[in-house]
């Protein structure tokens, strides 16, 4: 597959990924232990999108309070539910990223616990938060940080006494590297075809919901907008029948992201609307992987880790076909703003 | 001024919408005193959006445990927080709005305690919910909601020990109306100038944070896109420097939506930045307003309906330049999906 070498996937995720199980429960099992109040999943751009998915797990498993903040918004909007025993959660792929590095340093100042997953070393992030997991790569450090956010947040609810089923899935987890796998190699060909296709494409609107919203977003904004200047509207599957429905015409492009939790029906009366009216439909459907291992109770929340990774299929050939590197920016990081 | 009848909107709003504070306080203070565990936020589109201010300063003023919940989501997700004890809060122009409805029925067969803020007699949601307010009319139907929802959240706040002034804040909500009416007028001009000059502009950018979030999104989605058929993109200012900054070149529209809270130093980053690259930008500032009578202190709550009346004022001049009706739909209610 072009741009993604299965070896080093197997090696970064699979190997030293897996191997960050004992060291997170260690540090779940510990704060639980001493107690906190909530837990806020704080993050910027990608990174709170990421985010949003546990967000989602949470409210709807959990009793734990749970709140996912965008961190620029959080440090300036006096929360009255953060206090010194909140537990703070962030990821970042470099360690650097300027909003949650604030973040971090606000909550750690309040006392809060905080906890980060960084892929990059010796950087600002690591210094700063109380727990760090440094996985080492930038390299499908998303692909990693999906999987650890699984471990601790089922962990936390496992520790709340609302997860018995935690061994059968951590074991699960430990399968799910194989199963991205599969899910990209078996949709690489419709990922390029896509690309193919939609190389001119000026704008998509991509709908999504329940535990796959982050991805949507995240999707539509940083990598068709930010990496490929490409216009794309997110809307919420619950949301897309009061407003953005209107625009669509025969030809505009609309994404599905399909997954497999409770929300799946809002996207299927999308689904059914759109077909209607526009020839131009591309739904991406977790239930179109094999994810082998992984029984059918779990399926929806894997569906998280699985869908971004097939998207990401899509962006190495848009890069191609369109002849617009992924890394290329006009302003972020060129200018001072 | 076009489409507006000062006298009609001074009698819905002042004399008719104030005379519900008493109606108000005794239904919050009889449920402050049953006791309850939480508030739900919920409605779509529109009503969601309206209620995304009111979980903001709620976060940043209250202790009370809040969610703002999508309708259609909140039916399916099983969300782990809502219970028998929980407090719902709804608001519908028509009375029928389909998945506020489900979702009223929903919360009532699970025991909790349904508010509604309807503005026509007689249909569904009235029936429904255990207290209603029925304003009785479809025009100014918005000003008189966020004025109520003004009343009901911050005297939640008061019964909660958390808020000291309410006596001085409800005498200053009596002001509102006339703050409204003022802005509006002074604002008019400078919505027909941009109706004009934006007739043919086929897509916007809409920024906002805080508790302007909520008009942000409605705006682009319930205006722009539904209304007038307008690609409209809404972004959290938050969020704007992680992926659609890049999509702003020269021409591009941005509208800044800004406002009077703690988030206000994020607009004014963003707006930094747009200066740099844009000739196309609209800055709709609610300090531009006098509000006469309203206190420094609560200029910022009052900001989300001054906010709203004035951007309503787009609208109409929008519907004329462009010779499209607001009220002209391709698809919502006009045929099953």
């Amino acid at each position: 597959m072009l741009k993604f070498d299965e070896e080093l996937f197997l090696n970064l995720v699979e190997k030293e990924g897996l191997a960050f199980r004992g060291q997170i429960e260690e540090i779940v099992d510990g704060i639980t232990k001493r107690g906190y109040s909530n837990i806020f999943l704080i993050g910027a751009g990608g990174t709170i999108a990421m985010m949003y998915p546990y967000e989602y797990i949470l409210k709807s498993n959990s009793t734990i309070d749970v709140h996912a903040e965008i961190a620029a918004e959080f440090m300036v909007m006096n929360h009255k539910h953060f206090s010194k025993d909140s537990v703070c959660i962030f990821t970042s792929v470099s360690g650097t990223t300027q909003e949650t590095v604030a973040a971090a340093e606000y909550c750690k100042e309040k006392g809060a616990t905080t906890i980060a997953l960084v892929a990059e070393p010796n950087t600002p992030l690591t210094q700063i938060a109380d727990y760090c997991i440094t996985t080492g790569s930038e390299t499908h450090s998303f692909d990693t940080f999906f999987m650890l956010l699984y471990m601790v947040v089922f962990r936390f609810m496992h520790n709340n006494n609302e997860f018995p089923q935690y061994e059968q899935f951590t074991n699960e987890v430990s399968l799910l590297p194989r199963a991205i796998l599969d899910a990209v190699k078996s949709f690489d060909k419709k990922a390029e075809e896509f690309a193919i296709t939609h190389k001119d494409t000026d704008y998509h609107m991509m709908v999504g919901s329940g535990n796959l919203w982050g991805n949507t977003y995240s999707y539509a904004m940083c990598i068709l907008e930010e990496m490929q200047w490409i216009q794309a509207k997110s809307i919420h599957a619950a949301e897309f029948f009061h407003g953005t429905l209107e625009l669509v015409v025969e030809d505009t492009s609309v994404i599905l992201i399909k997954g497999e939790d409770e929300t799946r029906p809002l996207m299927d009366r999308v689904e059914r609307f759109v077909e209607k009216i526009s020839k131009n439909i591309t739904v991406i459907d977790t239930k179109s992987f094999e994810m082998e291992g992984i029984s059918e109770e779990f399926r929806k929340h894997f569906s998280v880790s699985i869908n971004w990774s097939v998207l990401s299929r899509i962006s190495v050939y848009l890069e191609r076909e369109r002849n617009h590197p992924l890394t290329l920016r006009r302003y972020y990081r060129q200018m001072e703003y």
